[in-house]
C-alpha cells in the first residue's frame, strides 16, 4: 500500500513557488502495536502553515525538509493496531497534507462524531481550531462588553467572519474590512456586520479616515488578521483602553522585508493592550468552546462558507489561495 | 511684572530644530479671585513633549502654536488670590517651559513638601511621574514573579534605570540595553543590572543573539522604551506568555517614516502581551507609588541620577540631549 504527501522541499523565500513543495509517493507505515493508519478526507489549509515553513522561533518546529506539510486533518481509520481507534472510527487531529497518517497513542488525534455535527469538515472550521480562535480569542481575549465597537480585519475570512458573528451577537457593533467589493457585500448581507470596509489599494491614510467614517467614537476591540496597512490604519482609531487581539498577520508572512506595525506609539497615548493569539492556549477548553459554538450554529446565529478544493495535487494552489483572497470561506483540501 | 515662555513657533518635521521654537518675554498675568503664580523652578524635560508638538490623536490636545511648551513643572508661589495656595508654597503641576505659570483652583497643581523629600526635584524623578511609570509599569503591567528576565531598553534613561532596579529588588534577573559603553558600564556598575547590551551601530540580527547570550532562556518581561532596532531585536527573545511594557519608541520619534516594529508576530508565537503604558492613569495611586519609592530610596535601594542644565534660555538644547542620549539621568532644566 502506497501513500501521496506533500512535501516541503526547500523553504520559501518570500511568497512560496511550487518548487518549493513536491508530491511524493511512497510505501505507507508499517503499523507497530498501539498505531493507526488514518485514511485523510480533508485537510484544513490555515495561514499558520505558512509560519511552519520558516526556520524561525516558533511555538513549534518547522517542518523539516523532506516531510510533509504539518496541517490539521479529519480522516477514517483505515487500518489499526490500536483497539481506542478501530478501523472505521473519524478522527481529527495535527497531522499532514498526505494521503494517509501514522496514528499513535497519546498523540494530538482523537475520535470525533460527525453524525451529530453536520458535515466532518465542521471539525476544521466551526467546531476546531478556527471557531475555537474565533470564540476563545473574542470573549477571553478581547473581553468584549455590550455596546462597543469591534473592528475586524480579514473579515470575510474563516476566522474574522465568524468573529463577526459571535460579536454582533454579543451585542457589539461590527465593522469589517476586506479585500474587495464582494467581500465587502457579504460581510453585511451574510455576516450580519454593520459596515464593511474595502481595503484594496488604500493608504494608511485613507484608511484611516474610512475606519473613522465607520466608528466616529473609535473602535474598542480590534481583531487583526492582516497586519500592515489595515493594521496601521485600525491603530490609529483606537480608543483609550481598547484590545487588540493579534491573531494574525497574513499581508506579512510572504515578505521577506516585513513592513512592520508603524502605528504601534497609539498603543501607548490610549493605554491600549494588544494579545498574541495562539488557540493552542486553550486546547483544555476546547470541548466548552465546541459546545458553545455549536449553540450559535443551532440557533441560527451563524453563518459559515467552506472554500473545498479537491485532489493533493492541488494542495499548492489551494494553499495559495489564503494569500492571494481567492478563496470564499474556509480553506479545506479535500482527497 | 514679566515672565519668559518657552514656545512652539511651528511643528518639528522629524528631528525638531532651534527655529521651531522661540523665547518670548511678555507681562505676567494678572490673577483673578482663586487663581495664582507659580515662580517655576525646575522643569521635567520628557520625552512624552515631543509628542505633544505632532497634531496627531493622543490622550491631550496638541501644544498650540504660539503657546508655552507643556511639561511638569516644580515652584514656589510667588503671587497669590488662592487661600490654599499661599505665597511661599511649594507645588507641582503640569504646566509649561516658562518663567511662571499661572495656577487655578481645581488644576492640576498641588502642593508637596520638599522637606521631606530631599531635593524638589525629586518631585520630577523618583518621588514623579517617572518614578510611578517605573514602579506602575513594572508592578502592575508586567506583573513579575522572583526569577523572571527582564529586558529593559533605554537602561541608563530616567524610566529605565529606576525599572532595572526595582526589578532587581523584586528578585528579577536583569538585563539593560543602553547606548554607548559608558551608559553600559553605568548599569552594571550603578544599577546593578546583571547584563548590560550595547545597541549602537547594530543590526537586529546582532542584537538579537546578543540579547540571546544574555538571556538563553528568553525574557519573560520587556520593559520597552526605545523602539526600532531595540524592540525587534527584544521581541525575537520572549518566552511563552511574556509580557511587554511598551512605554516609549523614543528611537521613533523624530522619524517622519517611522520603522515600525517588524517582529510584532512574535507576540503571536509566543502568546505574549504588550500593553501601552500611560501613567497617568495610576494618577490616583501616586501617592501609594510615591510611599513604596520611597521606601526603596531610603533603604538604599534605588541610585538615581539628574542631568540639570541651567536657564530657559537652554530649553532647547536640553530638550534635545533625550534624543541625542547626551545626558547621563533625568533631564531637569533649571530656571
Amino acid at each position: 500500500m502506497t501513500r501521496r504527501k506533500f512535501t516541503l522541499v526547500r523553504r520559501p523565500q518570500g511568497t512560496p513557488v511550487a518548487a518549493d513543495f513536491a508530491l511524493v509517493e511512497e510505501v505507507a507505515p508499517t503499523l507497530a502495536d498501539g498505531q493507526f493508519l488514518i485514511e485523510n478526507r480533508f485537510a484544513s489549509l490555515d495561514p499558520a502553515i505558512r509560519g511552519w515553513l520558516d526556520d524561525a522561533p516558533s511555538y513549534m518546529p518547522p517542518v523539516a525538509l523532506g516531510e510533509a506539510i504539518r496541517a490539521t486533518t479529519v480522516g477514517v481509520v483505515c487500518a489499526s493496531r490500536n483497539p481506542d481507534f478501530p478501523v472505521g472510527q473519524w478522527v481529527l487531529g495535527l497531522n499532514a497534507i498526505e494521503t494517509h497518517s501514522l496514528g499513535v497513542s497519546g498523540g494530538f488525534t482523537g475520535p470525533i462524531d460527525p453524525t451529530n455535527a453536520g458535515s466532518p469538515t465542521n471539525f476544521l472550521s466551526v467546531l476546531g481550531a478556527v471557531g475555537m480562535t474565533a470564540w476563545f480569542g473574542l470573549t477571553e481575549v478581547c473581553k468584549p462588553q455590550r455596546g462597543e465597537t469591534l473592528l475586524v480585519s480579514g473579515a470575510a475570512g474563516a476566522v474574522g467572519s465568524l468573529v463577526g458573528q459571535i460579536g454582533k451577537h454579543l451585542g457589539l457593533k461590527t465593522i469589517g474590512i476586506a479585500g474587495g467589493p464582494e467581500k465587502c457585500r457579504r460581510l453585511t448581507a451574510r455576516y450580519g456586520f454593520d459596515a464593511a470596509i474595502d481595503h484594496r489599494g488604500k493608504t494608511v491614510a485613507r484608511l484611516e479616515a474610512e475606519i473613522r467614517a465607520a466608528a466616529p467614537q473609535g473602535v474598542d476591540i480590534l481583531f487583526e488578521n492582516v497586519g500592515g496597512v489595515c493594521l496601521d490604519a485600525a491603530l490609529m482609531n483606537l480608543r483609550h483602553g481598547s484590545r487588540v487581539a493579534l491573531c494574525g498577520l497574513i499581508s506579512e508572512y510572504n515578505s521577506v522585508e516585513k513592513v512592520g506595525a508603524r502605528n504601534l506609539w497609539q498603543l501607548i497615548v490610549h493605554s491600549a493592550s494588544m494579545h498574541g493569539l495562539l488557540v493552542r492556549d486553550y486546547l483544555p477548553r476546547f470541548g466548552e468552546g465546541a459546545v458553545e459554538m455549536a449553540k450559535l450554529v443551532s440557533a441560527g446565529h451563524i453563518a459559515f462558507d467552506e472554500h473545498i478544493d479537491v485532489g493533493i495535487e492541488n494542495a499548492f494552489p489551494a494553499f495559495m489561495r489564503l494569500f492571494e483572497g481567492s478563496n470564499d470561506g474556509k480553506m479545506i483540501l479535500q482527497f
